[in-house]
């Protein structure tokens, strides 16, 4: 009995030294206490693999199976050259058959027709099958070892034919009941079973209310009819509606951590990784970072352009203290947008809801885009006039200051104007908190209709909006930003 | 039999019409082939909820008890509020110790004790106890109708066990043993149990390598521990290791998932909302956006003071078109900062790695930041020099030009310097793409740092590090670009 995770590398350790005095009893011993996982990821960390051969050559075949299935690839691999046909046949034959196409599908081309050669002829077929259906879709992550049975037996005689046959299957709490057509009729879950009188109909018994999916459904909305009906296992059918596997919720809990890790990594600009961080060699991260850098900074030229007309535009040449609030701006903008896009993505990716919600959304977003945008502005004035009067931004218009009143005058369009310094910082203030408002507002509904236009188009807007948000917002920021600062500077006599 | 989501729409005016015309046979064959979960949201939407109480009077206590358990909390208040004393009894005698201890932490007080009196003493003190467990605990989520089995049953003993007392409880699929002194000493799956002798010990088929988690435990550490063992259900035991409850899968779907969205959240800058998308309000949604923006506005004036004084700088003055880069600047920094830190707070979230991996995190992560930041460099000097020869950017520094060789030449520090264009655009390149890398490599280090450091002191990284994050680099970025500017005109007569 173990309270916390498994010191790995002292078991490491353990396991080397009880394989170097070759002692049986000792090994046996650890596999009846120790979870199989936390010996798998100790045998991981074994430098010669050929140590690995002892345990399996001494290991009941029970913990055997599970011990191949946990480790690593290119460990996996490694035992397989060392092993005879028969040694590999025996580990093979206790493998799940969708655990064994998600080997194969790592295997160098030389080990997957050695494997194969090694099943029996029927499998192959159905592992070759498998390793057929695209990708995250309910046919690559099913299992086909599933239990079916007659819905014209008793209760008996199902518990009687489950211990006769059940033991090869993945999961037998839930059965699933055919017709004497081989229609799938419904679903009996294994302690409805138990308790159900032992002359009773499967057929009284079961579930009629049960939900499938389809071979091609897309792994995501497999789990989300698993969470939402809370099975333990959903069936998948085929094109004619014939039962062809089944997933169970252990695999949807993989499904559910690998698509929020995707939807993290693509609102991170990073390819999601295949493996673990610590697993992920430098080259490999350095290949999921870099093309969405490259795709944002050439994205970003559009603001670089955006930037070169405002700074060469006459309220900001000579109100130049205008450009400090640009990053305050451009984050801003970037912040609000991103909040929603988050919420979208997410909401899109737990089917929370979909394209279909639009007007519920965008009235939603659009009222407390309204209210944030307003709150947000008011703070921001303040926040500026705060800074102006600090002295952590200065403006140094040129010009020259009257030396009898010290007021100070600057000439723009031909004419003198006078500059009041208060005026002058609410100007500049106002002129920011304004232009804070509408950027924040826009990012708000542009990081709606991006993603759910994206998503109604049935593209992933995790991958295609989130990089244009940011340019988007950027280049409606800084233009409003200029159409402003024109309009205000006059009104307020900045220049 | 559906294939996919029930319209939701279409079944709440069914269950209406077969209400008014109280056609009770109707709606029990509507539970009978429709999941429950999809009625209960089709009664969600009713809007006189009396009618709802119909259904309650109408349909088999099976369903009803799922039906309630599925019910929006204000929904579920209303209804109480209508129902009898007795009529409320007989649904609470059907809830779950777990899901009742979850509606009463939303309800108002008076519902509270009306709800509280109306379950029997011993309930009481369960949920009390329930309630008192501190959030995002295991003895938050876990549920205390589980099933121990003595050790010296046999199998058949410990099925017709099961069959007499086990429908009360949560789960059967993973039974508890424990010895004479009520020591929790193993765990017998259900199918083990099924498929064993019959006349065989639960000491002999019992799994002793089980894990267990403290009540005190954090959910997500639970979570991980499920998922590693891939377990139906994991035990939780008090300080004095006495087996106090159990946690099952299907929480630990919740629990995953709720941790993603909340990494999501803290990642984008909004606090994590409890309610889905569309149910949260307009107001409740402001709140949740409001405070990082804002923290974030007020971070970001110390961007503000750096670039303010940049903008006054010498070189910024004579070679403004530095300015340009500015946001290319910041946002490549904040991209390949923010790649860092979404796998540093992933990885720690889901326990892939913890603080003590220190040296091997921040190896890789060197490595790679070197890499990363030299390709994204050289190709930003590319980029620039495109920029430059496309006339995205210009650079108009103030000068003259010498009308006989059309040469330019500009006034700094009391000297004549002259400008070659082709010089001058390396030189603002080189200046751009070094202070890149610069900013690319702190970056990632920055990224890894704060979060690990952060973790180390047992704070949520999520909600402290990423804030500081863009601050830091936006402020290290611009200051290295200073630097480097000043030092870069010099060298290539930019100025």
């Amino acid at each position: 009995m173990e309270n916390e995770i498994v010191d790995i590398e002292n078991l490491t350790e353990k396991l080397l030294e009880l394989i170097s005095n070759k002692d049986v009893k000792g090994i046996r011993q650890i596999f009846e206490v120790i979870p199989t996982i936390d010996i798998a990821d100790a045998c991981n960390q074994f430098e010669d693999i050929s140590k690995l051969v002892f345990i399996f050559k001494t290991v009941k075949s029970e913990y055997t199976a599970d011990l191949f299935t946990e480790l690593d690839p290119d460990v996996k691999q490694e035992l397989i050259n060392m092993m005879s046909d028969a040694e590999l046949a025996e580990i093979l034959d206790s493998q799940f058959n969708d655990d064994l196409a998600d080997d194969i599908e790592e295997m160098p081309a030389n080990l997957v027709s050695r494997v194969l050669r090694n099943v029996p002829k029927e499998r192959r077929a159905v592992i070759n099958k498998l390793l057929n259906y695209q990708e995250n879709t309910a046919g690559s992550i099913m299992t086909t070892e599933f239990l079916t049975l007659l819905d014209s037996l008793t209760a008996d005689e199902a518990i009687a034919r489950i211990r006769s046959i059940g033991k090869e299957k993945e999961t037998i709490y839930t059965l699933f009941i055919i017709d004497k057509n081989r229609n799938l009729v419904g679903t009996v879950d294994l302690d409805d079973l138990i308790f159900a009188k032992g002359e009773e109909k499967l057929s009284k018994i079961m579930n009629r209310d049960f939900v499938t999916v389809n071979v091609n459904t897309d792994q995501e909305e497999v789990a989300n009819m698993v969470k939402r009906y809370d099975l333990n296992a959903i069936a998948v059918v085929n094109n004619d509606e014939r039962l062809v596997g089944l997933v169970t919720i252990d695999d949807i809990v993989d499904v559910i951590e690998q698509e929020a890790n995707e939807d993290v990594a693509a609102l991170s600009h990073v390819a999601p990784l295949e493996d673990s961080y610590l697993d992920t060699s430098v080259a490999k991260m350095a290949k999921k970072c870099i093309p969405w850098i490259i795709v944002l900074l050439v994205l970003g030229t559009f603001t670089t352009m955006v930037l070169d007309k405002i700074e060469k535009s006459n309220v900001f040449t000579l109100v130049p203290v205008l450009i400090c609030f640009v990053p305050t701006l451009m984050d801003t903008g970037g912040n609000s947008g991103g909040q929603t896009i988050a919420l979208m993505i997410r909401g899109l990716g737990t089917k929370e809801f979909t394209p279909k919600d639009f007007w519920k959304i965008i009235k939603k977003e659009a009222m407390s885009a309204l209210i944030i945008a307003a709150i947000i502005s008011a703070f921001a004035f303040l926040w500026f006039m705060i800074e102006q009067y600090t002295g952590i931004v200065t403006n140094t218009r040129p010009g020259f200051s009257d030396p009898a009143t010290g007021e100070f005058y600057t000439i723009w369009n031909g004419k003198c104007w006078n500059i009041d310094f208060f005026n002058g910082a609410i100007g500049i203030a106002l002129t920011v908190a304004v232009t804070l408002f509408i950027a924040a507002f826009m990012a708000k509904i542009i990081a709606v209709l991006l993603p759910l236009g994206v998503a109604a188009l049935k593209k992933d807007p995790a991958v295609i909006a989130q990089p244009l948000l940011t340019t988007i917002i950027d280049v409606v920021s800084l233009l409003s930003y200029l159409g402003i600062a024109s309009v205000f500077a006059a009104a307020f006599n900045l220049m």
